[in-house]
């Protein structure tokens, strides 16, 4: 590699909304997405919701001669819905499905059935390393009672790991992706701190776009305009993250999002807005410090973010017992109710309301072993990711030479406690 | 690090049989196996079959002088079973749980609920980084009829791909546990020819215990005799695997076995036998060549065992949709019938026959569906673990510069398809 060694790389990323039969003029918008795709020729293209495989074969149909290489990353009963296009041969791939991704009963939310995952590329660019992750996290459907922040943190912290531990010897790490967290919330303030990675909206030389970066805005024709009532601005919760290792600088000279429509026929390509982001990887350190141009640098210690983190997984992990005690007591209902009816018809009671009452005693009892055994199963998922953090947070502390004096009153509550689960 | 830097490690690796209630006295093992580990004072002792949190929690504090630092993976239902105690620090630590690990139908067999994993800790010894993994694949109840074999070759691809990605910073790879896989099956040489892993028993400089190095003998008190019919000497599943990368050198000076009882009591601590290597890490290259003392090197090219696991994934997915189109027909059935049993009540028949017939009518939709979602998601997962594979072996390809000329018939028939799916 020349010692003046100079990379420019074109991402594109797009959350899609491509339910099929769901998203209206889906066919249409895919299309003119291919034929966005193929004109402006970027390095790689990072898709999230193409949710069925024919529609991402028809892009990669169409985008064969412009991207030769690409992948469907295939998990759970309907996929990930990640997907990518890439000019550059794609050297190695992985993917990471995510440990707890929503409920099985609430089917009108469907994130469970997804398996909403994290897909890895590694490229060789001129000899650099670049590992690309592509990741969509669960949604958030209500702000005020969001019933699924743990399982979103915990994803978080998966993804931050998972990164982590794939990208140790990666020249250059790219994330793009819809993570559905503002940029203040305490999962993407995680992702952030224990990986590194840096906001392409706030560290660009260059912005042009929507209002604050937003990729969800209320002028989108097929934005749900009632969700976006209280931000009037719109929200920014799909992101292109970025961070350089071993010697290399990395840096972003121009964002773009689009409006509300697509740049050339006015029409919009998704309920989202696509990035449309230029970096530029060097050898040489950067010329002058750059700031962030856009908002202030919110990179919180690292400390703090994993306590608040694991604090919010406790509160979730509460939540998950809650529900298997609920379960086991309503088992153990359904198994009175079945013993009460059989003594009835054994008695030559009333016959038909025992038959009549039979299907819903048992399933009571089936529907609750199985939720059970779904929160038995959530709450170990949290405990781990818990136990994880807490592992981190010892290592910091240790790092950090801090004394027991100095470690806050959650933690020496605690400490017994973990100790005993975690080293 | 110095020039003559040499690391002695001696590791300790256990498949426990700890299930709660069934295993027999497994109060008293465990407390031998406490014993054990702390008079022989391992750097690290690697369980699987730890199933009960209670029994981690009994075995960390026995061991808490010795073995300071300890992790138990959660994972699934159940549990991974796996833990573990070092004399070290761990730096770092994560797992992967498998995509694929049977069906929750086959409750008696229960691997499902378990959430087999793989997990990884990260030590720093002398400069060294050593990444450890630990683990245990989903068993074999029938080799003659192996329902599970795609489910485990799948396993054995995502372990083999999981420290392929997590392990490229590291000095030294180790891993232990129990694989269910006799060491020429396909899912042991995929492992191997993918990683590069070495096998303990086959290089090591001095070998001591059971013949032919078996992990589960006939002699072992808790074995199924039955199941150890074909296999007078027993079967060797357990496994310590290493490599060293970036100029190091791993030798296994001495690879030790119990022999159906623990060594001093003459009781046996698990239905399994124990390992115990002493592996010893240099800077230096071997001072000669080397050649393994047990049985020949049975590493066959990487692209053959890999279009091997191609098509054993391919019988699997196969079979997959199989169960999906059968399933969809029986939720045809039950509509089909559950429309009857309401035309049946409405035009006031036999209302007691109908209503009776309601209960298993539904069962069966429900059930059905359940099915259907199931094996649509172990068609996605195996089609995913086929992809990956497509993928290295088109990267390899590549690599050996092979004309389409030179491929297989199989891939020659297959490229259309796979083209369409993957790259």
């Amino acid at each position: 590699m020349k010692p003046n060694f100079s990379l420019r790389l074109r991402v594109f990323n797009l959350n899609c909304w491509g339910i099929p039969y769901l998203s209206k003029h889906l066919a249409d918008r895919m299309k003119r997405l291919g034929d966005f795709l193929n004109m402006e020729s970027f390095d790689l293209a990072l898709l999230e919701e193409v949710w069925s495989e024919q529609d991402f074969q028809y892009l990669r149909q169409k985008l064969l001669p412009t991207y030769p290489a690409a992948h469907y990353f295939r998990s759970g009963f309907i996929g990930s819905g990640l997907c990518v296009f890439s000019k550059h041969p794609i050297q190695e791939l992985t993917q990471h499905v995510y440990t707890l991704n929503g409920y099985p009963y609430m089917v009108h939310h469907g994130d469970w059935f997804c398996g909403k995952a994290v897909g890895l590329l590694v490229l060789h660019l001129s000899g650099l390393v670049l590992n690309v992750y592509v990741t969509h996290l669960h949604a958030e459907y209500n702000r005020q009672k969001d019933i699924y922040l743990a399982h979103r943190v915990a994803q978080a912290w998966e993804l931050a790991h998972f990164i982590h531990h794939t990208s140790k010897k990666a020249d250059v790490v790219l994330l793009c992706g819809d993570l559905n967290l503002h940029p203040k919330d305490l999962g993407c303030r995680l992702l952030k701190e224990w990986t590194g990675l840096l906001d392409a909206y706030l560290e660009t030389q260059d912005f042009k776009g929507s209002e604050e970066g937003c990729t969800m805005v209320p002028k989108n024709c097929y934005v749900n305009q009632q969700e976006l009532e209280p931000f009037p601005c719109g929200i920014r919760i799909d992101y292109v993250l970025y961070k350089a290792v071993s010697g290399f600088y990395i840096s972003c000279k121009t964002l773009k999002t689009t409006t509300g429509h697509e740049p050339h026929s006015g029409a919009p390509l998704s309920d989202h807005e696509a990035l449309m982001a230029t970096l530029c990887v060097r050898h040489s350190p950067p010329p002058h410090n750059s700031s962030p141009t856009h908002g202030p640098a919110e990179r919180l210690p690292l400390v703090s973010v994993l306590r608040e983190a694991w604090t919010e997984l406790d509160l979730g992990v509460a939540q998950a017992r809650w529900w298997t005690t609920f379960a086991g007591y309503a088992i153990g209902v359904g198994l009175l109710l079945l013993a009460a009816l059989c003594a009835l018809v054994a008695g030559g009671g009333v016959r038909e309301v025992a038959i009549l009452l039979w299907t819903p005693s048992v399933g009571l009892v089936l529907g609750a072993g199985v939720v059970y055994l779904f929160h038995m199963q959530e709450a170990k998922g949290l405990c781990r990711a818990q136990a994880e953090i807490q592992h981190v947070l010892g290592r910091v502390r240790e790092a950090q030479n801090l004394g027991p004096e100095s470690q806050p009153a959650l933690f020496l509550e605690q400490q017994e406690r973990d100790r005993s689960e975690d080293q």
